[in-house]
C-alpha cells in the first residue's frame, strides 16, 4: 500500500468515532463504484449485494443521473436552497406526480423533511399525533424506524434502544404478522384496542414496514396489512407505512404496499428515493392530514437540490412505463431460485422476504456472519440482518445484470459451503 | 412567464406540503447561484444575505469545490458509502485534523451522524446520557437545536414544540446569559444544581449555542460560557456546544467558542461544514466520551461522500492559514458599522450578535418582516430571527466581496427607511 | 325525612365533588352497620355483598376488634405515630409474623406505606426499579392498580387512564391469562422479552393480580402464575403480586397465591388488612430487595395506629389456626352453587372468579347494572365489575352467616329474574 | 425492660422495612399520648414539638374528639363507607361549609381523595391537567408534595426523587420566593412563560406551599403569592396551594393563604384535617374546575368515616368563632421570642417560617441534628427540616399550653447550648 494510503487509513483509527460499523467487517478503503461493482483504492473490486442498504437501488453512478448532476453543477445550479422553490424541486415533483402518484391514484402531498429516514419517521409520527390529538403509536416487534428519540421509541432493536440512555415514550409494541406461533396478532391488537380496559391508549397511528429490512426480512402478508389498515381506521388511527427500505422498487413495485388494497395515510421514504445514493427523505401525507404549519417541522437540509436532479432522472428513466417493474419480477424469481440453493446447504435454513429483498435465515448469527465474511474475501459485499443477525440478506441493486447476479450468487454459494464445512469440522473436533 | 414555468410553479401549490416556509415570503423559483448572488428562472438576481441560514458560508458554488466535485462524480467516485472507509472520507478527516483540530489542541473524535443538525444534536445528547448514566440535559431560553423529539425537548420555540403533539422529556430549561434583568443565570443554575432539594436532577449535559441564531442573535459573553463550563465540570455534566449555526467561521473563528478558554466535551456541527451546502453533520467528541458501540447510533446517510469532497476543499482553501480569519475580522467590523446605520433609523433598535452573525433588533416582528419583504423586492434576500421575529439578521456568505456587502446594506438601509416611513404614516393616520 | 337529615343530604349535592360515585346508585345515607348488614339513617337495612370492595372481609364492626379499638382510644393509646415504634405496631408485626408469614415460610419485610392501595403499588414499583436499575414494568389487560400516576400507568381501565390528562410511562401492557382466544400469553411475553429486537425493554418487574377484581373477576390459572414467575426470574425481573383486593382470605386462603408454588418478591396489601375497614396499606418485600433508605418513600400516615390495633385482633382471631380457612372453602362452594342458579337465568351467562370473589358475567353492563339496582331496591348492596361493567360481583364479608348468604342470594335471584323479564318485555315490544 | 417488650422491639429490626425513619433517632417504643405529651411503654414522657409533622395540630387524643369517636364506634357507626353518603360525612361537610368555607367566601367543592397528602396532590395535578388540556405544572425549589410518581415530579428533594428509579415528567422547576440573591423569581417566571421561545410549555397549574415545611420553613411573602396568582391567571394556569402542612391553623389562620388576597383554584389538605391524626385528605376545588367524572379518580379509602367524626368536632370546637385564632397569634409571638433566644446561641443563625411553623436555621445539618438528639435525650421530641436538614423546626400542637411551651423551649435552649459548646470544644482540639 502506498504511504499516502496507509496514512489515510490510520486517520480512521485515530479520528473516527467508535460508532463506525460496516468498515469493521469490510475494511477496504473504497474509491470508486459503477453499477453493481465497487472498487477500492488498490483496484480490487467487489460485487455489491448490499447497495447502501437499499439506498442504491439503481446501482452506483447511474450514467444518466451522473450526466444530469454534472450538468447541474457545471451550470451553477442551486446546491442548497433551503425550502425555497427551485426549478429542480419543481421538476422532481412534476415527475413524481406524473409517474408515481397519479398512476396509483394517490392524492398525497409531499413533505421534504431533513434528508434522513429517521427524520421522515419523526415527521410522520408528529403529524399523526397532531392530527389525532393522541400520543400513542403502535409499532411492532423487530421494526426499525431510526435512532433519533421519537423514531427510536418505535424501533424494536434493544441495542439501539439502549443507546438512548433514557426511556422512550409514546409507543406501544405489538407482535408483527406471524411473529408468535398460533397468535393472530391483528386480532389481538384489535381486541386490546376495543377493550375499554385493554390498557392501550387510543392510537394516533399504527406504523410498520411491510417487509422488515433490519428485523430479518419478515414480510407481512397482504391480508395482515389489510386488516391492520382496517383496525387503524376503526380506531381512528392513521396508517403509516415506513417504506424507507422496502420502497422504490425493492419489493418489485415502486411502493411495497401496492397490490395489497390499502392506501396509507402517511408513507415515509428515504434511502433510494434520490436514485443516486444522495441524502433525501420525504413524507407522503394525504391532503386532509397535511397539518403542519409553515416550518413547524423544519431543518436546514429539507430538500437536497442535487438529489432532486438525480431523483427526477431516476423516476423518468425507470418508472415512466412498466418495463422495469416487469424485469423486477423476473429478477425476484431468480433470487428466490438462487437462495433456495444457498438454503439447501444449511440444515434448517429458510428463505425470508420478498421481491428483491430476500435472504436466507441460516439459524445463527455466527454462521451468517461467517458466510458474509467469507463472501467479502471472495469479492462479494453482503450483510446480515435480523434480531440475531441470523439472516444473510441480498439487497443487490435492482439493475444488477443477470450475469452479475449469477457471479454474486456463486460466491455466496461458495462462501456458504465453506462456512458450513468449517462449522462441521469444528463440531467434529 | 413561459407556460412550462407556470406549470412547475403550480406543482408546489398542488403537491408540496403546507410545511414549506421560506418560499412563502420569497416566492421566486430559483435556478442558479454563484458566490453571494442567487438568480431565479426568469433571470432576476438577488444578493443573498441569508446564505442557506449559514449553510453557505463560502457562498454558492465555490469554483474550487465545484471543480473537485465534478471531477469526483465524473470519475465514478463513490456517491454513497454507508460508513465504509472511502478515500474521500479519509482525505476530509486528514484535512480536518491538520487544519482544524490539531492547531486548536483538540483531541476530539469525529462521529458522522445522519446529515442533519438535529441528528447531530440527538447523538450528542445520547452520548452524554450514556456517558453519565443520567438523563437530564440543561438547555436554555431561546435555544434552537432541531425538531426531532430528542432535540426538540431542548429547543425553546413554542411553535416548534407544539408540533410534536406530545410531551417532551429529559430537558430542564434555564435562562440564557443576560436573559432576565438582574438575574445572574449562571449563578442561579449553580445554586439550583448544588441544592439537595433544588429539584433539578443531576445533569448529563449542559448544552447551548454561543450565539443563538434562531433565538435572536443572543451572544453569550465569554465569561458566562466559561462559568457554564465550570458548572458543568463541577456537577459532572458534559459540556455540549451546538455550533451548527455559529460554527465554520460565522463568528469570525472556525469554532464560535475559540478564545473563550473552554474546551467542550462535545461539539455539534452541520450547515456549512460541507462547504457547498450539501447535507453533512458531525459530532466532535473527546476520546474518553466516544462511547457508542458500532452502529449504536446509526443511519443510512451518515457520511455524505460528495460532501466530504467539498468539505475537504473548503478546509484546505480557507483554513490552512490565518488569512481568511483576518479577513473575517474586518468584515465583522464593516457589518457592525453598517448595522449601526440601520439601527439609527429605528427608534430603540439595537445591535445583536457578533462576528458575521449580527443583526438589528427593531423591536417588533411586524416591522422586521416588513423590512425583509421590502429588501426582497429590492433585490436582497434576508430574514428575521428571534422569539418575536423582531431581529433582522445578516447571514451573508463569509466570502462576500466588500462591494457586494455595500450594495446589500444599501438595499437594507433603503428597505428600513421605507418601512419606518410607512409605519410612521400609518401611525399618523 | 326529618329536616336535619334533608339538610345533611343537600350538603352532598352542594359541596361534594362530582368524583363521588357509589352514592349515585345507592343514594341512602348510611348510619350504622354490623356484620354483613348495613343500615341507613332512616333505619332501613341492607345485606352487604360489596363489603367496602373487599375492605370489610370480616364484616362491619367486628365485636372483638371494636372492643380492642375502644379500649385503645379510651386509654389514650397513640392515634398517630408517624413511623415511630409503638406498642401497637409491634404487636401487629408479631402477630403477622407468627400467624401469617412464618407458617408460609415467607421471610418478607413489612413496609408501611401511605394507607392506600395505590401508595403500596407505587412503592412496589419504585422498589423494583431501584433494585434492578430498570424502568419497565409489565402489567396486563384489565389490571387495576390505582390511579396515582405511577400506579395508573399499570392500570388498564381507559376511563381512569384518561383522568390523568397526560401520558403515563414506564409500563408495557400484555394480555392476561386466557385473554385472547388461542393466545398463550405467557409464551408470547417470554418470546418478546427473549427477542433482542422484541422492542420491550428489560423489565424491572412483572405485576398482576391473581384474580382481577375490578377487571371482571378474571382468575389466572395456577399454571400461568407459575410460568409468569419463571419468566420474571429468567429475565431478571421482580415478581409483584398485587393482593390488595384478592388477599386477606378473599380467595379462600390468606394470600391469593398460596398453593400456586410461587413466592413473589413483592406483595402489595391494603383494603382488608386492617380488619375493620380502616386505612392501612403495606408492602411485603423480600429482605434482599428491601432497598429503600430511611424515609426514601415516605408519607405522614404510613402506619395507622388504630388500624394496627384491629389488624392484630383480626389476625389472631381468624388466622391462628385453620378453622376459618376451612369455613371459607365451604362458603366458596355455596357461592358457586348459588351463582350457578343466577347464571342459569341469563342466556350465555358464565361464572367468573374463585373463592369468595366470584360473580356472573351476564354479557352486558346494562343488564348487570339493572340487576344490581333491583337488588339494592330489594335490600342487597352489590356491585358490578369488568371492562363493560358486565359482571355482577359478590364480595360478601367472609364471615357472612349461611342464612344471610341465602337471603342475599335470594334477593339476587329475584333481581336477576326481574331484570331478565323486563329486558325480554322490552325486546318483545 | 420486661421480656415481652424486648421481643416486641426486636420485631422492628427483624420485620420492618429499612424505609422506617423517625424511629431511628427516636428509638423509644411509644404507647400513649395526651395533649402535647407523648409517653413510651416504660413510662417516660416527652414534650412533643413535632406533632406528627403537623398532623396533630390539636394535640394527641383531644378529649372531645375522643369521646365522639368512642361513641361512634360503640354504637356501630360506619367504620368504612367507600364514598357512600354517611351521616358522619354529611355532618363534617356541613361543619366545614359553615365554619370554614362560607365565612371565607369560598365556593369550593370538597373532593375526598385517598387519605394521604400525596393522593390529594395527585388529584389536584390531574384536575388541573384535565381542565386545561395542558400537562406542565410549575413547582418550586425545595417544594415537597409527596413521593408517588405524579407528586414526586413536583417534589424538589433529590433523595426522594432518586427513590423513583426513573425519570419524572410533567413538571417545570422554578426558584421559590427569595430563593436566589437578586433574582425576582416571579418576574423571571412571568418572562419565561411570556416568551414565545422561553421553552416552558404553557402550564396547567402553578403549585406551591406558602411555607415550605420540609424545604426548610421558607415562607413566601404575601406579595409574591399574589403575583404568582396573577401570573397563573394571566397564563391560563390553575393556582394550586398545597396546604397539607401549613394549613389547619398552623400559620395562625385556618388556611395559610388567608389575608394574602388570593383565592386558589385548588387547595390540597391532609395531615391535621381529621383533627385526631387519623388518615384523611381532601382537595378543595372551585366548582367550575370540578371536572372529574364519578370515580374517575378513585380509591377504596377516600373518605375515612372515623376521621369525619373527629374532623367535625375539631372544626366546631376550634373554628366556630375567632377565639382560637386570636390565641394562635399570641403563641406565634411567643415562639418567635423563644426562637430568637435559641438563634442567639448560634453564630449566623436566623429564624425561618411564620406563625406556629417557625424554626431556626443553625447553618448546618450536623449541628441541627445534634441539637435535636440532645433535646430528645432531655425530654423533647423535635425535628429538623431543610435541604441540608439545617433548620430546627418547631411544630408543636397549636393547643400547647404556655407552660408546656416554656418547658419545651427551655429544653431546646439547653440542648442548643450543649451542642454549641460541644462543637466549640471539638473545633478547639
Amino acid at each position: 500500500m502506498p504511504k499516502d494510503m496507509t496514512e489515510t487509513r490510520d486517520i480512521f483509527e485515530r479520528r473516527e468515532s467508535e460508532a463506525r460499523s460496516y468498515c469493521r467487517s469490510m475494511p477496504a478503503m473504497f474509491a470508486s463504484a459503477s453499477g453493481s461493482n465497487i472498487t477500492d483504492a488498490e483496484g480490487r473490486s467487489w460485487i455489491d449485494f448490499l447497495a447502501g442498504c437499499s439506498s442504491l437501488n439503481y446501482g452506483h453512478n447511474d450514467p444518466d443521473m451522473k450526466t444530469a448532476l454534472i450538468e447541474h453543477i457545471s451550470s451553477d445550479g442551486i446546491a442548497h436552497g433551503l425550502d425555497l422553490h427551485t426549478d429542480t424541486k419543481g421538476a422532481f415533483l412534476r415527475a413524481f406526480e406524473e409517474h408515481i402518484l397519479a398512476p396509483r391514484d394517490m392524492d398525497h402531498r409531499v413533505m421534504f423533511t431533513g434528508p434522513t429516514g429517521a427524520n421522515a419517521v419523526e415527521a410522520a409520527m408528529k403529524i399523526a399525533r397532531k392530527v389525532t390529538g393522541r400520543t400513542n403509536v403502535i409499532a411492532f416487534t423487530n421494526g426499525f424506524h431510526g435512532v433519533t428519540m421519537g423514531a427510536l421509541a418505535a424501533t424494536g432493536n434493544g441495542y439501539h434502544r439502549g443507546g438512548a440512555g433514557m426511556d422512550k415514550s409514546g409507543v406501544t409494541r405489538m407482535p408483527f404478522d406471524a411473529y408468535a406461533d398460533g397468535v393472530d396478532s391483528a386480532a389481538l391488537l384489535d381486541q386490546m384496542l376495543s377493550d375499554a380496559s385493554g390498557g392501550i391508549d387510543a392510537p394516533a397511528a399504527i406504523m410498520f414496514e411491510t417487509v422488515q429490512g433490519e428485523g430479518g426480512l419478515n414480510a407481512a402478508s397482504p391480508e395482515w396489512v389489510k386488516r391492520i389498515a382496517e383496525i387503524a381506521r376503526k380506531h381512528g388511527a392513521l396508517l403509516i407505512i415506513d417504506d424507507i427500505q422496502a420502497g422504490v422498487g425493492r419489493t418489485g413495485t415502486f411502493f411495497s404496499f401496492e397490490e395489497m388494497g390499502v392506501m396509507p395515510d402517511i408513507v415515509t421514504m428515504a434511502k433510494s428515493i434520490s436514485g443516486f445514493g444522495l441524502p433525501l427523505a420525504l413524507v407522503l401525507v394525504r391532503p386532509e392530514h397535511d397539518v403542519f404549519g409553515p416550518a413547524e417541522h423544519n431543518g436546514t437540509f429539507r430538500g437536497n437540490t442535487h438529489a432532486f436532479v438525480t431523483a427526477r432522472v431516476a423516476i423518468e428513466k425507470f418508472w415512466s412505463d412498466d418495463a422495469f417493474q416487469r424485469e423486477l419480477a423476473e429478477k425476484a424469481a431468480q433470487i428466490t431460485r438462487s437462495l433456495e440453493q444457498v438454503a439447501a446447504l444449511v440444515d434448517g435454513a429458510r428463505l425470508k422476504g420478498r421481491g428483491l429483498m430476500q435472504g436466507v435465515d441460516v439459524g445463527s448469527g455466527e454462521l451468517a456472519g461467517d458466510i458474509c465474511a467469507r463472501a467479502y474475501d471472495k469479492g462479494l459485499v453482503i450483510e446480515t440482518s435480523g434480531n440475531e443477525d441470523q439472516v444473510v440478506k441480498v439487497l443487490a441493486p435492482l439493475t444488477t445484470p443477470a450475469d452479475t447476479f449469477r457471479k454474486g450468487f456463486n460466491i455466496l454459494l461458495d462462501a456458504t459451503r465453506d462456512a458450513v464445512t468449517a462449522r462441521a469440522k469444528l463440531a467434529a473436533e
